[in-house]
């Protein structure tokens, strides 16, 4: 395993024989400590797309080149848009070409669906190959890459298809924030300001006593967010690696989240921006039931519109609210057609829950524009 | 777990807390015991083909109705041309629009293209749902239902896509053997003659005495010989669910027989035709390598004769010899661009080895009619 250096975090997601670690500093794309001790193979594959790879592929690649005999590539369109079968098949079709075999290793240089995808052509490339992530994003490097959560879109849901893998490990470069769009800034914020409700209040305190400073790429305001997303996120994984229980509440606001991006189709809102806006609305749901006050309603409100990301939710049709309720039946929580959310209660801790058709209609009535 | 009656045999995958059984005996679909005890759900999918769906579709249907609210199911078009993701996609289309959920259970119905489709369906769907395998086919039956490879082609290569994702339960109703075309039939007799010279050659004697009443459809050598190739497949499996090295002796003949199949195009030789023809080119390869004598390659062409399999392999193209290692070198054995074959070493027991190219292409000129 890599010596790392000091200004280097680690933290550890430990699932047995599948454990890994995650590495989180600046630089780490040419500390040579943070590519020793990978598993040998002849070659290995870099997926990226074609926003990430120009900026990033080069010096990937010349880290990697110590390690195996070739380093191909391969660039993916990018967007949400192309989280599909056609674009996993580039993939695919990379690793035949290049004569790949059993042993090969895939490195996921990209944000969330380079991720999720190169993750599942992993897990799917002749029945399992190794993978690394190397998340460029800010929110794949505090959720997405971590926890094993691999997959592809269907037209009538989000993550449809795809498969619980682990990566051999996970390489937080925080320079490679530098480059992000605000926009998607923003959107990773949404995935931190998550943890606080589920997990720790002390840690949502503190996202909201230094959200600026994360919003202006503020060093170590950011390398303290992605550390202790990580560690949050690793131990509800560690606890339950394929969501038998206690994982769903990482999905707060997501089953409301996922309902806008595919209503809106996908790429149109931002996954994290759907997150953001999704739990607003799951916060709402949750003052209804009783288990928040609207004071709390309100300071994560306020939070996830100081981050810079959406509060009001699109009308998706003009049966609106019956068009969310369709869309949220296929989440992958839904049981025997009914919808389970992901509801806070207390702040700090999280379950899951059905609710009342009605009720959720007038969640969705209050938070639309 | 069910009760079963004397007539019906048991044979126990054990693989921890994925261990499951195969149920083998006459009249299974319609006997109650066979389907008690499996995941609770509101609802199945019974996946088939337009071929086996009208045969016995409906009797299963009938079985499972005590036991889900709904039963719905999807008839894929029939053939190994059609084992790819457009065929896939209709098995993920059906769960969506039936509002499928994270606990639905798939049975297929069906042979090895059905039962390695739906199974990396099961696999893929939500990241795994409970599939149910009801072989239909004689290699279905004695191979390819039981242990979990599940996948689908891709244009450079056989089962290039796939995971590794085992059954509930395997249920082999001899009875649907009835129905079966004797090409097919034959086609299963090659993984049956294929389990002797790798695992146990008194089961290879056994074979060759009773070849004539297996053609014949026999009831009891049927029984027998399904049992045998479960209980050997079995022990393989249980040291070596992820093809780490043991499994791979299973492939006998089938380094070969995927380069026949790919390069005639799926579908023109069955699989069990092009492994039956694989297996005498890697008998001719081992005793070219010493590991068994003439004798034994005759006799083991002989029976596969008898069986009514091809025996003579196709020519491929002009450079004959040359399109065999191309389209073998993408075999999921090979390493860093090196085939490795499963050569007989002695007679009872297999092992992998690499061969110099220009021994193959002997055998391959050797072998062409």
């Amino acid at each position: 395993m890599a010596v790392i250096s000091p200004s280097v975090s680690r933290v550890d997601i430990d699932l047995g024989e599948r454990s890994y670690p995650i590495f989180i500093g600046p630089g780490l794309l040419d500390d040579a400590a943070t590519w020793a001790g990978l598993p040998r193979a002849a070659a290995a594959l870099i997926v990226s797309n074609t926003t990430v790879a120009p900026l990033y592929a080069e010096r990937l690649e010349r880290a990697l080149a110590p390690h195996y005999k070739t380093v191909h590539r391969v660039a993916l369109p990018d967007g949400e848009v192309h989280k599909d079968w056609q674009t996993l098949n580039l993939i695919f079709d990379a690793l035949l070409e290049k004569g790949a075999d059993r042993k090969t290793v895939l490195f996921a240089l990209g944000g969330g669906v380079v991720g999720d995808m190169t993750g599942f052509a992993a897990a799917s490339f002749m029945r399992g190959v190794p993978f690394v992530q190397v998340p460029t994003t800010l929110l794949s490097q505090v959720d997405s890459s971590v926890g094993g959560k691999t997959g592809i879109n269907h037209p009538l849901g989000k993550n449809m298809v795809g498969a619980f893998y682990q990566p051999q490990r996970v390489v937080c470069d925080l320079g490679t924030l530098d480059t992000l769009p605000p926009r998607e800034l923003s959107a990773g914020l949404a995935e931190i300001i998550k943890y606080g409700p589920i997990a720790d209040m002390a840690f949502f305190d503190w996202v909201e006593a230094n959200v600026e400073a994360l919003v202006a790429r503020d060093a170590a305001a950011l390398t303290h967010a992605v550390r202790r997303s990580c560690e949050i996120k690793a131990w509800v994984v560690g606890q339950d690696e394929r969501e038998s229980g206690l994982r769903a509440i990482l999905n707060f606001g997501h089953t409301f989240g996922h309902a806008i991006e595919a209503g809106m189709g996908y790429g149109e809102w931002l996954h994290g921006e759907a997150v953001g806006c999704g739990m607003v609305m799951a916060a709402r749901l949750s003052e209804r039931l009783g288990t928040v006050n609207a004071a709390f309603v309100q300071r994560l409100t306020a939070l996830v519109e100081r981050a810079g990301l959406p509060v009001r939710a699109p009308r998706l049709a003009s049966d609106n609210v019956g068009r969310y309720l369709e869309l949220m039946r296929v989440d992958k929580k839904a049981e025997a057609g009914e919808i389970r959310f992901v509801v806070i209660d207390p702040p700090g801790q999280a379950r899951m829950t059905p609710a009342p058709d009605a009720l959720v209609g007038e969640v969705i009535e209050a938070s639309c524009g």
